[in-house]
């Protein structure tokens, strides 16, 4: 086991109407800054109960963060909280609303000039940033219990991420009744993601930490089995509980302390969304199985291990076969030519970008652009 | 899955030298209290460590806290805490000196007239406490990351707990290297400890948290896995690192959010330890067995769970079997008559305390005075 240090304040207050605990867990004598979506929060009721929970307070509102935040809207969204001198920003959505909020949380104070920097660092120039809480809709990201932000840029077509211990939200409102309204493909998309989090964390190679090993595939395990349930019928509270809070875990940073860690899979696939608009989750189906085939050698013990105790299969091929067939089964399509992308394209493009940025990810720090690029050709 | 709120602020610094850490994670500007236990820091090179960190600081200390720390012991180093105007507390040692930290802290801010009243009231009159850090150096009751403390009263042959979201360590330190000394007793009984605890938070009924099952149960398989390792290689880095984390994972709070709890074992073994002087451990043993028998229709579906996944075996009656005869190969006996003690007394003691105190524990409530003289006078 490496050494670690592990640290989340985050206060999660789960379960059916616990938006109403937001009256007394919100500063009162602040204007706080509610930050939302596209709107869906004002079809589904969320919107309403989140304005009853906070009559008393004062609130000024900034809707439209994207699917994937852009930095251009952020800024505005900075403006606003500079003018109207708010000290906490309570995000109410999916993962892209609260890595936006944390964004505009550590933007607002941010004492440099351009406010970029904290992306181009990767965090590493954030000293302070205002008090973000959280009102979750969409299980997926673990960004309601975690330091990360995802963020791109317009004009550049980059995406780009920040950690940062001041990132974590002060609390996260989890109520699955939110959920119950999502669009079929949004919950597909959060069961992969929360799939793969927990992948990066856990597929690399043997480490002596049995009980992270064994947390992670309580996390797959729990997924798989609640995937078709939660699919079939959004209105089962139980599966959507489960799936949530499955998610969250996925990336608390828990499961991960003291093990090795993968995210090349990420890293690949932010480059996808960026060039082709991909969702988040797709490039990830897409992606991981490439990675695990161009890292066989290496990931074989492991992959071993995850056939044996997750799916009952006995060998490293079978553990990613099995694996696609989960990922179809819920409707996730695998392959870059099931949207159309050319993968020669594709795979040069990454690889530039991946290149220009020096990046080496994976836990050999191997998947640079070349690998990139090959893990990508085999996608096609 | 019931609504939870969960929130564990505790930063964990793990693995080998960490201790330096405390240089920079120790308040400089005030007296630190250095609080401890027999003195086993002094022998086995922690306390010199603790020392090299804090060579910068004030420090006061405090020696001699008990296996079950005393109350009467407590008040002396509250008095030394408000006379040395102390503003923050580090124990060094297992969780009874981690315990009693707690109840200092919050006993030397108390504004009532008798700090008894902090344990009376099982902590709902705490409303400040110093902030604590901790260096465990013996893994068992999962108190470096959690807001619980056990106190004992001489006087009056008490054992009560209390609980408090301002108890959390501010930090705690975990370094395996700490715990090669342990003597073996002191393993066999961290390995039960952190066993039951799990098991108080899971061997319930189904309650449809299948995320939180598969955590317990990965905490229970670890703990088996590498109970036998690290009993017979005390200095086998890797098997005492996953035993320390394990039973951290045990009783940090976060396997038992949204999911019903039993308890009953501790409570009964409390009285055995106040009036016998078992230890702790020694206690669960013998009781968790006999809670498992009287509620057994109520617990089967559980146990047959526990049962398929963690042993390999069917049935509800084999899975408790097991249970003992793992306890039993770690050297930890089960019954009240392996320490000489007379199940009809110690029955109708434990039956007149908790009649004295009203006391119905277990997940159904139902754990009372009637109900504790049953279970024990099976465990004779």
């Amino acid at each position: 086991m490496q050494n670690f240090s592990y640290k989340n304040p985050t206060e999660i207050l789960f379960g059916k109407g616990m938006i109403a605990e937001l009256a007394t867990r919100v500063p009162a004598k602040t204007p706080v800054l509610l930050l939302y979506g596209g709107g869906s929060i004002k079809r589904n009721g969320v919107y309403d109960q989140v304005k009853a929970a906070l009559k008393k307070h004062r609130r000024v509102e900034f809707g439209g963060i994207e699917a994937n935040p852009l930095f251009e809207t952020c800024l505005k969204a900075v403006a606003l909280v500079k003018q109207a001198k708010i000290k906490f920003i309570l995000a109410v959505g999916g993962g892209s609303v609260l890595d936006a909020a944390k964004f505009i949380a550590a933007a607002a104070v941010f004492k440099g000039r351009d406010s970029w920097e904290i992306l181009r660092t990767h965090g590493g120039c954030v000293t302070a940033a205002l008090p973000v809480g959280t009102v979750l809709t969409l299980p997926a990201t673990g960004s309601e219990a975690n330091g990360n932000s995802v963020i791109s840029r317009a004009a550049t077509q980059e995406k780009l991420h920040f950690t940062s211990a001041l990132a974590f939200p002060v609390f996260s409102v989890l109520d699955p009744v939110t959920t119950f309204s999502l669009p079929k493909k949004f919950v597909r998309n959060g069961l992969v993601d929360a799939f793969v989090h927990t992948m990066e964390q856990y597929m690399t190679f043997p480490s002596a930490a049995p009980l992270q090993d064994r947390l992670s595939e309580s996390v797959l395990q729990t997924l798989i089995e609640v995937a078709p349930v939660t699919l079939a019928k959004p209105r089962n509270y139980e599966a959507r509980a489960s799936f949530m809070w499955s998610a969250t875990l996925a990336l608390n940073t828990l499961i991960g302390c003291g093990v090795p860690q993968d995210w090349a899979t990420h890293m690949i696939g932010h480059e996808l969304t960026a060039f082709y608009g991909l969702d988040h989750a797709e490039t990830l189906a897409i992606v991981m199985p490439g990675v695990w085939q161009h890292k066989f050698a290496a990931k074989r013990a492991k992959l071993e291990q995850y056939g044996q105790r997750v799916w009952g299969v006995k060998n490293a091929r079978a553990a990613i076969a099995r694996t696609e067939k989960f990922f179809h089964a819920i409707g996730m399509p695998t392959r870059l030519g099931d949207y159309g992308i050319d993968a020669k394209e594709a795979a040069a493009k990454v690889a530039t970008r991946f290149a220009e940025h020096g990046y080496a990810f994976g836990e050999h720090g191997d998947i640079n652009a070349a690998a990139a690029a090959a893990i990508l050709l085999q996608r096609a």
